[in-house]
């Protein structure tokens, strides 16, 4: 049905290095930072209230994680946020163990509310989204991209937001394209934040992209094939880590092109 | 005089793969997440006031870090510690530079005063939390393992905790058995919070084992032999870190027990 | 016109193993710890305005670092910069993306307005600082460090400070000397906080050293050898911070002297 340029949209990232602002969880900040300067953006961290929607401003896109949360970071969030929003700025919202406590869901309702243009999450996140039900303990995933299929093309109908679900394979929709991606290798879940990294890619590809759902495509399908080449050389999670940064830097368009697993359909 | 069955523990934790939950300080948060995973566990990171309750009570196990410490960050850790009495979770204490400040020596007493199941410090961080005098200023030990002994073994008996002293030689005793397990690398201290996250490595294996102590020595024993496999390839502190989650993620139940270095004895 | 004894002075950190407080961001955090260990210093990391006076009385440098700041750490800071002013202890400040937002900014005058021993900046950074004008908007530089050099001398003319400009070619002056660092190697940019954990390794060296200038100028020149001996077998920028860390660990006083680009003049 559609086909979409990855070349171009990496590219793009490379030639213009987007600032992307995070506010994410500490356990993620320092891969993420990593993982944005090795796909050639750059990242900036700040969290306080005082100085996010300066940062949202300047920004080419925002991301928000909702890992190690505490009231006062939701308060930035929502600042930052709105402040995207009001300068035009594409945000995605990453909802982690959104179903597991009180505090969680009520920071994931509360950023859902705010218009993310891209929310991404594992499939136990997006059916807790979706549903206010079920949901996994933690941060890993205990349901599968396939089950969350029917809650993210609902959930993308009703917000109007690009819906990822991220697993081994990946389910991109925005109610009415559906795509999936296919490729990465079994240590990526074994390595922590590489999802929570992810979402800081996707941030880097809203930035200098018009369609968002095609960014985000664009995003994870280049993911998946640096997670692929990585898991070639790899050894376990501590060397899959270390390839993963050294391939998504290296990724040339035509590897890009020759290796991406995609697949677009129409949402039912 | 006993002999532990360390593969049965190893295994009982791939198979179980327990959500471990952590309050732990900044730096070593993400090294954490990566051992939990390495090994085989599920770990999560949540310490807000608001939801410390709700995660302790989901998770097989609880472990606190006082590390990069704040008032409001231990109130949070005094709750989750009561949660977790309340629903049977085990726990462990990790007292960071107990010694060097008046906030450190206050929050590693009133986190004792909660009955932790394991406490796990270097030499120096016992004999502080034990005597509440001497101690190393920072987080770098000061004390041999050996110096540590005498206090350890009281610290036990006093608190009915079971006390691990890590070093190049560690000791864990619950006030009647002690251990003494040997192994690791000399780079080991090197790379910085591989302690703090062994505090993660027990936390997964009390939340699969009937007797504290055992499961203090199997993980201790296991983290001492996958270091012991890094060193073999390591280069430095960079890459020791690297091949150390790979041979944590890698190690089979037969090299565990052919290369595990564990003297049981009757504490004294 | 000068030179500088750099064996002496790595030798002398190695020897004493200084402890080095650092107030620094979440991203840095565990990359500076690392790297300090790997030098062979001991790292603690403390912001609780509860303790940082003890630590930094306890400590034999200081480093204050505004990336992913709130009100509350500047307060800390604030109070740390006093207390080793109090106790003798010299301090660098890193004014991370200082001319990025108003909070940076007021937080970057009210820490400079302490003395610093050392500032260690981009050339961005520098720029900002000294001119309150101009400046990047994120945390990677915009500005050469050679349009930072005028900036960087009246800087340290008019503060006492010795004001240390990183980038492709180093630039440290007092105000009277001023020293050239070449070396380090291209993927260093693309690595994040390793620019964060330089100055931590200042630290180190201030810790040891009488004349602030040569510890800064000795630091420099090691983490310039230890990146381009990294960039001989790195692949990538992942690879990169595993080799970085491995060269800084083993780097000889040979190698260092024979390795190290410097070149030392008046400042005009």
């Amino acid at each position: 049905m559609h086909t979409i340029d990855l070349a171009r949209h990496l590219n793009r990232v490379r030639e213009t290095c987007p600032l992307v602002h995070n506010i994410t969880n500490h356990v993620a900040m320092n891969t993420m930072a990593n993982v944005l300067l090795a796909l050639g953006a750059s990242p900036a961290m700040a969290h306080a209230r005082e100085e996010v929607e300066e940062f949202a401003a300047l920004a080419g896109a925002l991301t928000l994680n909702i890992g190690t949360l505490s009231p006062d970071w939701v308060d930035a969030m929502d600042a930052a946020a709105r402040a995207a929003n009001e300068a035009g700025t594409p945000w995605v919202l990453d909802p982690v163990a959104v179903g597991a406590t009180t505090l969680r869901r009520k920071a994931g309702a509360r950023l859902l509310a705010l218009s993310p243009t891209v929310v991404r999450g594992n499939a136990s996140e997006i059916m807790a989204l979706a549903e206010q039900g079920g949901g996994g303990q933690g941060v890993d995933s205990t349901d599968t991209t396939e089950a969350a299929e029917r809650a993210a093309v609902d959930l993308a109908r009703r917000t109007g937001a690009v819906i990822a679900v991220t697993g081994e394979t990946d389910l991109v929709t925005d109610g009415e394209r559906l795509a999936r991606v296919a490729g990465g290798h079994a240590l990526m879940p074994r390595v922590t934040t590489l999802g929570c990294a992810l979402t800081g890619v996707v941030g880097a590809h809203l930035a200098v992209a018009e369609d968002p759902f095609e960014a985000c495509v664009a995003a994870l399908a280049g993911y998946a094939v640096a997670g692929s080449i990585a898991g070639e050389s790899a050894r376990g999670p501590g060397s899959f880590a270390v390839a993963f940064l050294d391939a998504l830097h290296a990724l040339d368009t035509d590897t890009l092109t020759a290796r991406a697993r995609l697949e677009i359909t129409h949402a039912r």
